[in-house]
């Protein structure tokens, strides 16, 4: 070390968050721990591996390069070590697990099914509920094509919902198919290599429906779309025929609606009775869907529905009928599995992601309604989506391997649990035991050693015990649900003052000691009797 | 988006994990959260909550500026934020302690408690064993002056210890106290502000006992010490009085070694019958722990050698008595609490870290044996230390804060659990259905979701089945307990082949179907007996 260098005197630090990162405390942390840990128990059961890479990979393995600059995206954190070697922040859970697939793929049991938990960063501008760094808890399958792969990672989504406190029919499971998607562009002769730059433009508008609703995408599908700053967005141009059919896949509400109303498109029901069903339930439905008789066979028909439009949509393209029938068969080993509709559904209106994965897609929407910033009730909304995507390892190795998985946005399936009353976003705090006699902490050490060992949340004040308010305000804090107090003559008669803050809280910061011995919450019990006594307190609260 | 950009192909990049760090698969992730799990459990019947702030700090927060160059330490991993600010990923637990108690100490409570668990980042050449991404688990307690907060995190660490499967006597908390070497100091002469350069070559000397043994430690003290490759270290050329009484402070099992073969130095023991019990108790250590008749007894006594001969050293520096009261009151408190010095006794050993800490210091130490590289038998050593540091928030409120806490090395202690054949370092596979006919993958997905429903492991084959042997040896690789088989001819008679691996893993690689069937470890049951049968095969696994 230079004892020569000059020292600067640095000035005070600000103590201060990162811009865009938060700090998780008490609950928080207990609460998105305890939602993992049932979520990672879910995942065992179904024999998926546990896999930790480090936060930390080249940008090369990244694949995040700017092609035209040399240099990482923005998107990612990123910084070169000392042999110029660019190393970054994982941005997702996907992009290590190819890394870890293409370096392990002697190693590792075929086909790999492997869950992983932590945090990702993203070197975005952050808004409100959006952070630099949050939580993704993955689960792939990686080196199998088969359809079953697919209806596992969507029954085990089903099964972590539950596990979690998510009861059934408070969520569905969708599922559509890239391939279909590809069927219909191929219908709308967009699937020629001349047609690139408007199939991009389509996949695109598509993945905005939820954004610009079915309105917006038709403009971007045609000439264009111009935003309210007046920034017009180029269109893909096509014929009103070409927009018109690819409506018709985006827009299932639409198409759904039209099928009610007419009423006459009847033909893909097996029989009248069925029919008949249907229209009474579809009309219920539409009314309230408490109020169906038999919700199971309304979803087992909207199931059917969705195979018949997609079918017809299709036409004769190979790939999309390709697509129709991974979709059929996801929903037969599901039904064999006892999966039914009621909790995962084919579904054409899911298209997010549609331009990045490669068959089928799933997302697990809850249904419930919340009330949103402005008071006005919404579905809570996408959780949890995923698909297959075919092409994981192959920039490694040159090798596709087939892959299909799901990310859980942890954050949001915890807000959802809160709104659910299944998670508290509080903490019991610990059993506090007040200082009364300084010199007698050893006393006070025994008493929170022996509620300790018998499983209590305890703890003995630590601060400057000399204003006893302050303890009191201290245990209200920590929302201590029993205080304890031993004075030098409550020692002398071997007892002890239990409070049941629980019951007393609300006067606990401005009392005196005096008032706080009156009331009716407090009690003298034999020292003894200690750890009993609270624990009865704790029982109670239970 | 340029669309017009020239877009470089880029390089097939290379699929291997960073240098330094490392990937971690199945049952090392698992059986580190499941003690992490066993940890937080303890931490939060003491009362302590949990805080979990992100990777991300300032530079300027962490204080890891250079004074010198104003940029940020090669230690840590740092870059530019687009606003020219400096952000690296936090380098241990304490600094985002530090920001997090200056920052929000108008909403904590007072003391704050909080436990913290996650990957800290080094920005270091890597070497074996060590990783430049790695976990901490801290506890500490900020804004409480009392030895009491250090004598609970004593106990925390012990039974933090026993709770993940440390047996009592397997490991001994120790602790020193820094106050005492200030006493040791000061008698020397070396505590006046012109004696800052010998105090700071003094206590990195002290910090290298564990590295250069008590010889090296003397030379350092004096005039300096050549090491292997001919560099020498500059001493603090002490006289040899000065030496020789830091020395004596330094290398207590010397002292203690004297106290025992001079056996002359009995003043200290209360009475004649305490003396002659520590000599036959002395005596029965140097050859045997276990022949000792009442090791409590012996820890105790040690104790109070330990104490007699600080305070001995220490003379009447009032900073150097202020220690050992503090090292007698912490002894004290913890008595009261039933943990005596058979698990946390006072050592005048242990001086890692003292060159950092401002009061007492702990170190948690395992005790028995395991074999070194070399296959000598070694104490395992090290697994968590702490202790006491005041100016915690100062850096950035200018007002002193005391706190004090533990880090425990989460990845050495899983080490000595695996030692201690606490940990398996291996996972039980799950059970796994065969695909005997591609077409009834319906069938199969069908057993593997009742095996599930029941809480069993399962999965059903996902790759390619048409080569059965194959999937046996994939049952093999998933270590996996049992396997499914059923073909069309079982299918049609409603039964169901089950295959105990745990019996028949050696021939699994090689076998044909055939000679799978006629193992004797295989049965075959009803179809409606299934989960029955497997549980049953489990039951007897477990």
């Amino acid at each position: 070390m230079d004892q020569m260098a000059k020292v600067k005197k640095q000035p005070r630090p600000k103590a201060e968050t990162p811009k865009g990162f938060v700090d998780y405390f008490g609950a928080d942390v207990r609460e998105r721990n305890a939602m993992l840990e049932a979520i990672g128990k879910v995942y065992h059961r179904y024999g998926f591996d546990p896999l930790e890479t480090s936060a930390i990979e080249t940008v090369e393995a990244l694949g995040k390069f700017l092609p035209d600059v040399d240099r990482p995206n923005d998107g990612v954190f990123a910084w070169q070590d000392e042999d110029e070697k660019w190393l970054a922040l994982r941005y997702d859970m996907t992009a290590p697990l190819a890394r870890v697939a293409a370096q392990f793929r002697n190693d590792l049991a075929a086909p790999y099914r492997r869950y992983t938990m932590g945090p990702v960063w993203r070197n975005e501008k952050p808004g409100p509920g959006r952070f630099r760094q949050f939580y993704q808890c993955d689960a792939d399958t990686v080196g199998s094509a088969s359809m079953a792969a697919d209806a596992e990672i969507c029954a085990m989504l089903a099964d972590t919902l539950e596990a979690v406190g998510i009861p059934r029919r408070d969520y569905v499971v969708r599922v559509n198919n890239r391939k279909v998607l590809n069927g219909v562009l191929e219908v709308a002769g967009l699937d020629g290599d001349d047609k690139e730059r408007e199939r991009g433009i389509v996949l695109r508008a598509i993945d905005k429906l939820d954004k610009f609703g079915p309105e917006g995408v038709r403009l971007l599908l045609g000439k264009g779309r111009m935003d309210q700053s007046g920034d017009h967005t180029q269109g893909a141009m096509l014929s009103d025929e070409q927009a018109e059919l690819i409506m018709r896949f985006v827009d299932w509400e639409a198409e759904l609606n039209k099928m009610l109303t007419e009423g006459v498109r009847s033909s893909f029901l097996l029989g009248n009775d069925d029919y008949k069903r249907w229209l009474h339930v579809s009309l219920a439905k539409s009314l309230d869907r408490d109020a169906i008789d038999d919700p199971v066979q309304a979803d087992e028909l909207h199931n059917r529905m969705a195979i018949f439009h997609l079918r017809e949509l299709v036409g004769n393209s190979v790939v999309g009928r390709k697509g129709v029938e991974e979709l059929e068969e996801i929903a037969a080993l599901l039904a064999a599995q006892g999966y039914g509709p009621d909790r995962i559904v084919i579904d054409p209106s899911v298209v997010r992601g549609l331009g990045y994965y490669t068959g089928p897609v799933y997302e697990a929407e809850l249904t419930f309604e919340v009330l949103d910033d402005k008071g006005r009730p919404r579905q809570f909304g996408s959780v949890a989506g995923g698909g297959r995507y075919d092409d994981l390892v192959k920039r490694f190795t040159g090798q596709a391997v087939p892959a299909t998985g799901i990310s859980i946005g942890v954050d949001r399936l915890l807000a959802a649990l809160r709104a659910k009353g299944r998670a508290g976003g509080t903490m019991q705090g610990p059993v506090v035991v007040t200082v009364m006699d300084r010199d007698r902490m050893a006393d006070y050490q025994a008493m929170v050693a022996e509620l300790r060992n018998a499983g209590i949340r305890a703890e003995v004040y630590l601060g400057n015990p000399k204003n006893f308010g302050n303890q009191l305000k201290y245990a209200d804090k920590r929302e201590s649900p029993v205080a304890i107090i031993q004075g030098s003559d409550e020692a002398a008669r071997g007892v002890v003052q239990i409070k049941d803050l629980a019951l007393g809280a609300e006067i606990a910061a401005s009392a005196s000691l005096e008032e706080w011995k009156s009331q009716p919450a407090q009690r003298e019990v034999a020292r003894d009797d200690l750890v009993g006594e609270v624990q009865a307190i704790l029982d109670r609260l239970a």
